[in-house]
């Protein structure tokens, strides 16, 4: 993974000179002043951790697990929002941690906690690092870091097993260090998948799915990441909790709800079983055309409700599917006009469901493009992000945000998100899709274009406020998959209520009482 | 309701001379040495609560609304249990209310939990009084109610409205005091249903169904109830919780699976935004024969992970299906061995999925019955509860328990559960059925009949804590429909651990400080 940016640098594409002169003609974007920070540049706070307590986590972990070297701290300082990658490429290095720490086991995250919470050590729990919400640098600058005696992320790559499959109870158990491509290599062997396709599927690790809540581009079809965790351990400071005895109880609150989401905040999850599926028989992605996103969202809608429901659903604006954005190599090449529905089936048997999907969809006014915008669609399904750093690198801020909310009150939540980008940012460009659809709501993903100003971090900063005061005024949730992290900290408060807060203030007490897990995340 | 037993008097059935001989032959069941106490009979304490207190609570409802005479305080004594009905049938009353308050508002219900907050009365909150765990008697003889200045019963059935119908998000807004069949008649008016059929359905409340998290018969179709809950209000002493703004949502832990669940000790439901499905166009019930029960569950798990679910999918053992409970009309008749299954399928489009699950039913062993077998069970499918009265009366106890875990593990289950039955009971007899699949596992639904000895109540507490050991050991969930109340609050202890434990009295102390709200139920 790229220190200052996303996924293989060898992956990196530079922009077209058609899309650089359309930034330029459209957004009026410039090559930035400075160029971007080498690794050696970037700056780091001297390491704060005194050497005792040093040589009491290497005591837990052994010496060759607690790193202190320059890339180390560098490569889990901050997660991948743009913000994020914007201070990296200005060599700001500040929100380090003084440690990594790598845990072998699940007794070792448990002893780790127990001294943490003794010595007063803020404890980053740290999967694939691919926050884009601020959820891995809780203690920054002016964020209290002075409370503690140092801040280490606990990086959980060692904890990288499948520990077994249960293929009578569909049930997988992995330890949270596994990376999403690995677990689906892995589960291939038994003719198994999760299904879990989100756009950072490339780096993110299971554990990072279950704390933050996470969704897929097949939720659809496969589920939610909550759907699927079965049951869960987690290693708290106050000690073990062991949840998931079956599917379902009306044994009180689901607590195992309490934990997905939580973000490190209210313990490290160590173990994690996943309900699985077999590996699909059939694949078949497909493209409609609709005429206006009304019209395409009504059409959502219906399958939603009446079905069948497509493992995948997603539906482009009138300006997403103009600039192409569901399909990166085309960007700026056209296209039909209207708006792209991307619809992909997978299973057993594929077909039946597609005919019948395809009928709602004509009579609700689709047109079928064939299989060549699905395909195109699923070939670039997580090349966005490396587009990102070309356009970090050309001078343009590009970013993603999203929210999710009722049916019938999706275009007001559409029209305040426009507006509060478009007051904030001048005239930037904005792409919408809806990427996941319920009977009852759907999501809202937008992606913003900007030629960046003299302070882009700042310029995106009031941007994303005026975002998250829309969508909470507009009565949307203010994340429905990147997760709260310290970026929709205050709008989350406001979308909870004071009780809300209360109570979780109350379980991160009684979980963590000295306050060093992931202090200053998810918890107004 | 009758007030002793379940439903109305009217429907209440003698037992067939067949059945009292089998019992008397299989069982020994006696005819009872003592008869049923009748309402004037019950011993009831004094009233506790002291005058000025009872004024404050009608200077919020009005006097009309502060009820305390003899027949109102039975009524809202304890729930549906088999013991609650011996022990009514006894003329114990002992854990009745000092007066049940009937709120016509949220804001009557906020103002009641602050008044009962302050001045330390026990609230009981009270839906269709169905509860069989002891969910409704948490302050009753030798549970601390000399902490408190009072108890109260929180009588819901004023809030009984449909407050909106929102037909395109499928949304509709209940007050908590509807009762399932009127819900079911609002709903009705707008061509919708929300399919949710407990056992309980012809009393019971959409409040009750959300704090007990309760699933019905279809819940295999329709989703669970928690499955169903878009959004709600919930009062508690601190202020007011106000949650779902999206059906799905990353930011934080999902709050609305903490209130759901909580039984009344975390606040009152005052607003529930319920998920509506159009009403079926047709539906189908059939029976199918299995030569074993392990056979029946094989087919039943292939239809929970390969698909098409039925709406309505129950599997009774060979107990059962000789006993014909799935019957109730046809107790003792035989019937064709084996083990019985009853499919339904409920929708727009019956004969496709009918077509595709019978195709599965029949190549894992399964022996066609047709929709005889399915529409005997649909039409007593809410006459078990009457039966046991007529039993009760007999000298026969009879009693319902379930459990729920992964397939892999629902033998060790349904062994430990007989096991532990036959230990503390002799020779009962024990029915069983699968009433709920999912992908991943599976609840079991037990059916006990015993002849009583002179302490039923005792006898019958020693073979409950007995399956409760054994459920725990076993790696079962304690409950998987019927709630934790205070039957099973011991037994949820071990299944979430201390620090389960701890999260939940944390969350307690932060919306019930002083806590009021139906003390000694579901916190451990």
């Amino acid at each position: 993974m790229l220190w200052s940016g996303w996924g293989d640098p060898a992956r990196a594409r530079e922009l077209p000179e058609q899309v650089r002169k359309l930034l330029h003609d459209l957004l009026g974007v410039r090559d930035p002043a400075t160029p971007a920070a080498t690794l050696d540049e970037v700056r780091l706070p001297p390491v704060a951790l005194p050497a005792p307590l040093r040589a009491a986590l290497a005591g837990v972990v052994g010496e060759a697990h607690v790193l202190t070297g320059h890339e180390d701290r560098v490569r889990h300082t901050r997660g991948k929002s743009t913000p994020d990658l914007l201070r990296m490429r200005a060599g700001d290095g500040s929100d380090a941690p003084d440690a990594v720490v790598l845990p072998g086991s699940h007794d070792e995250v448990a002893e780790l906690l127990r001294l943490c919470s003794r010595e007063r050590v803020a404890v980053v729990p740290f999967g694939g690092g691919t926050s884009v919400v601020g959820g891995l640098a809780p203690v920054g600058r002016a964020h209290g870091r002075a409370r503690f005696a140092g801040v280490v992320a606990l990086d959980l790559r060692r904890l990288d097993r499948l520990r077994s499959v249960d293929t009578e109870s569909m049930i997988a158990e992995f330890e949270p260090g596994v990376r999403a491509p690995d677990a689906e290599r892995l589960l291939a062997a038994h003719g198994l998948t999760l299904g879990h396709f989100p756009q950072s599927f490339e780096y993110a690790t299971l554990g990072g799915f279950a704390a933050a809540r996470s969704s897929g581009q097949a939720s659809a079809g496969y589920g939610r990441f909550d759907d699927m965790v079965a049951g869960l351990t987690l290693a708290t400071p106050a000690g073990d909790l062991e949840l998931g005895r079956a599917p379902k109880s009306a044994a009180g609150p689901d607590l195992r709800q309490l934990v997905l989401g939580s973000e490190g905040a209210f313990g490290v999850i160590t173990a994690l079983r996943l309900r699985v599926r077999r590996a699909p028989a059939e694949r078949r992605y497909e493209g409609w055309r609709f005429p206006t996103f009304a019209a395409g969202s009504a059409a959502a809608r219906a399958l939603a409700q009446e079905g069948p429901l497509p493992a995948v659903l997603r539906l482009s604006d009138e300006t997403e599917t103009m600039i192409g954005l569901a399909d990166p190599g085309a960007i700026g090449s056209g296209g039909p006009g209207g708006c792209l529905m991307i619809t992909g089936y997978e299973g057993a048997r594929v077909e039946p469901r597609r005919t019948d999907a395809s009928a709602v969809l004509a009579r609700l006014g689709g047109e079928p493009l064939g299989e060549g915008p699905g395909q195109a669609w699923e070939h670039g399904r997580f090349s966005a992000p490396y587009l990102r750093d070309s356009l970090l690198a050309a001078g343009a801020t590009v970013e993603t945000l999203e929210t999710a909310g009722f049916w019938a009150n999706l275009p007001r939540l559409y029209d305040a998100v426009r507006l509060a980008l478009l007051g904030a940012l001048g005239s930037p460009l904005v792409l919408c899709h809806i990427s996941h659809v319920y009977e009852t709501g759907a999501s809202l993903y937008f992606t913003v274009v900007v030629a960046q100003d003299g302070e882009p971090v700042a310029q995106w900063e009031r941007a994303k406020e005026a975002v998250n005061a829309a969508v909470v005024e507009a009565g949307g949730t203010i994340t429905h998959h990147h997760g709260v992290g310290r970026d929709h900290l205050e709008a989350y408060g406001r979308e909870i209520g004071p009780v809300g807060v209360g109570i979780l203030r109350a379980v991160k007490a009684s979980v963590d009482p000295e306050g060093v897990l992931n202090p200053g995340v998810l918890i107004p």
